[in-house]
């Protein structure tokens, strides 16, 4: 057999973090900093988290296909108005965030790339 | 005095969380999850928040025209090419950064608008 060669740092990487190579979509930032928290904002992690698994969205180890990452965040300013969900790369801070909100960010924005109107309250890169 | 009218839930909020109305430039997410976090993450966005202080970019309550926000998140999926560091809106992902690489993404990345390639891993909505 022929030597392969080295392999870059990226290369070697990519087998390390298969989501480097992985056509992800979105990433919901869902911030659980003090406010928010104390606002349900925890639930509405585990919301968006359970409602895009069900929809086969959510990516994670058990399904590299999903194309759309959530995790929590620190503090993003929203603090008298949270919960607080920041979508990216769309650059979409939403406010006022809860439970009852979340089939409609996941319908209309993560499906169907129209951001909920009514809860945005800032653009970033826009 | 004249009545001023009711105001619009966005103008209430607007009054609520300054930021919805500053020109914030960038994002960084520095994961401080488990694998991140053995890694050093948490001194590394300490060296942000204090470097970037320093140079008078850090958003905060005490320097509301800063220009940069930085706060932590969960996994990205980077667990083992840690410490993650995510700029947005930009969709840059670094990876392997130390407190010794934060000098140059302030410079280079937050301040010249130039990431640094030899940290990059991916980039979302290229």
């Amino acid at each position: 057999m022929s030597d392969p060669g080295p392999t870059s740092a990226f290369e070697q990487d990519a087998q390390l973090a298969p989501i480097m190579a992985h056509p992800l979509q979105r990433q919901v930032f869902v911030c659980t900093s003090k406010s928010c928290a104390a606002n349900g904002s925890e639930a509405v992690l585990e919301a968006f988290k359970a409602q895009l698994i069900e929809a086969g969205l959510l990516y994670t180890k058990r399904n590299p296909d999903g194309e759309v990452q959530c995790l929590h965040c620190g503090s993003v300013g929203f603090c008298a108005i949270g919960p607080a969900v920041l979508v990216y790369p769309d650059g979409i801070w939403y406010a006022h965030v809860t439970v009852e909100d979340v089939p409609e960010i996941i319908e209309c924005h993560l499906k169907g790339g129209v951001p909920v109107e009514r809860l945005v309250r800032k653009r970033m890169g826009a």
